[in-house]
């Protein structure tokens, strides 16, 4: 997968970009302490595609090639990662996850404490971040990114093994912790590459569908691979009693076509679940045919994603675009 | 305590602001989550002596008294309270303590997830804060804070039950723990009140300076009240592990007099102290004078305050401060 990434034609687009966010936050980032630096080091080696900078720098790229601020392109790149990166680290004290990506998380190998602390030193530099760029609308923008995704992880938490949820519910969730993000991203790289209020409006739109259908694909895949494809344990939100968009048109269909079947399922869902009910679900999913519904669900994202790009006449950027929605969003089917 | 506070005209000088903060705590900051809110209530209505908006409410009103961005300034004050509030939350967590302030913490009655969630929350809410401050000096001046805030808490837990530590890096941790935030709140309002440079200066001076005072003589309060008047467990920072001024003192003179009861006393600091070793230290501390000595040192602060103010002419706001000063830093003694 990674030598498939290096071949595409948006990751050359951006690789010598990406090179520096990651020298910077390798170098750069450098708090006082020497234990936090050695837990940040870590988290950002360990750490995951840059979808979000990678969307920062395409779009600005986008809108215009010449003229634009690097300075505080860049500093709109690493803020959505610094944030992502941020509410990762908490979400795994949240979740109690104890392996993401592969890798054992922070909150594994270190204890709470020092956990919640790079968690908010991650989210402070955001902060200054923010102060640097200079741009008003800008930090208003990933200030509310910072609300939806504390809503989103409570919204969530709350909502733990219960089944009586809906498609409105769902899609809010998925916008305030995945969504919000991939929005800002696009929306404030436009805003710096200076584009016109329609261009604004369409980058926030294309980053929108983007992440939406990207959460969509994620809580898919929790269903459909294994736990190496993943790197992390497969049906982990099942297990945590989080319920995502397969099994909800799964018990939507039951509760017409089979109520019995749809009340059993829903009872599955507790804390103590075994790996037995698993499997018990799994079936339930392929028999309703739920994960090729969900998987069309994700295609309203990616197409209405497509067609905001269409306002654009830089062929060469919306390809790159193109292919990184491909490489992102279809790649897994 | 309160009713001498309400008669102070410092007091009286902010009731009003200070009931709007509270009003827009309790009612406008309304997170979409039910038990978000719960939560958040119970937090602001716990919470203390609101030190850091009167701080700013007053410095504004020093340098002018009409012609002030009124929302501004409140803007200002409520995103010092919610920052200080937040490393509140967070610190709960990373410090394991149950009570503050005579109440249990917000990590005692609720799960550490919720707790993390929560500070978050009160972080991104200061974020929306500075957005709609608006001005990027600002936003800067309180991203710094929350980056000295996140080393503050590291260094101190990096350095538990370490007791070879001396005067710089208490002073560095203090600033970075306590008087950062303070010198923000002044000078935050010094701005948004159109102060000259020299003012906003002066304004930064007096809040440092009133912050690093008021963290020396909370570590001092920690060993001479009781549990009573500290609505905490006494010598909670021994226990903890953390040496504070005071024993600091006391080992540096004790190292010179009395090298091996210095040996003996640094022995003393470890996770499993007994209460007999507590009376201990105390009893050492009372014959090296260092309680005497420490309340000496924060003297020097107050006094850098108190000179600061000279450089203004508005005697009523100035003599609230100096008021102000006197019951939060000298009271005790």
């Amino acid at each position: 997968m990674q030598d498939q990434k290096l071949q595409n034609n948006f990751f050359k687009a951006v690789k010598e970009d990406l090179e520096n966010l990651n020298d910077k936050f390798l170098n750069e980032i450098s708090p006082a302490s020497r234990s936090l630096k050695t837990i940040l080091e870590n988290i950002f080696q360990q750490s995951g595609k840059r979808l979000r900078p990678t969307l920062s720098f395409l779009f600005a790229k986008l809108i215009q090639t010449n003229n634009i601020d690097q300075k505080k392109l860049a500093l709109v790149a690493e803020t959505a990662e610094l944030i992502h990166t941020a509410s990762l680290v908490h979400d795994d004290i949240i979740d109690n996850s104890l392996v993401r990506r592969g890798q054992p998380t922070t909150n594994s190998q270190w204890d709470t404490a020092i956990t919640v602390i790079s968690g908010d030193f991650l989210f402070s530099r955001a902060a200054v971040n923010l102060s640097l760029i200079g741009i008003n609308e800008i930090t208003g923008i990933f200030a509310r990114v910072l609300e939806n995704l504390c809503d989103g992880e409570i919204w969530q938490a709350e909502r733990k093994y219960n089944t009586d949820i809906d498609y409105e519910y769902y899609l809010n969730k998925t916008f305030k912790k995945t969504a919000s993000l991939f929005e800002a991203a696009c929306k404030a790289s436009a805003i710096v590459a200076q584009g016109s209020e329609e261009q604004i409006h369409t980058a926030a739109n294309f980053g929108r569908n983007f992440g939406m259908a990207f959460q969509i694909i994620d809580d898919i895949l929790d269903f459909t691979q294994n736990e190496t494809e993943l790197g992390k344990p497969s049906m982990a939100d099942v297990k945590e009693g989080t319920i995502t968009l397969p099994l909800l048109i799964a018990l939507e269909k039951l509760e017409k076509s089979d109520p019995e079947l749809c009340t059993h399922t829903r009872s599955l869902i507790k804390s103590d679940i075994t790996q037995e009910e698993l499997q018990e679900i799994k079936k339930t999913l392929e028999e309703t045919n739920a994960i090729q519904e969900a998987f069309n669900y994700s295609n309203k994202f990616i197409n209405d994603a497509k067609e905001s790009l269409e306002a654009f006449s830089n062929t060469e950027i919306k390809n790159c675009l193109l292919e990184l929605l491909e490489y992102s969003l279809v790649r897994k089917f």
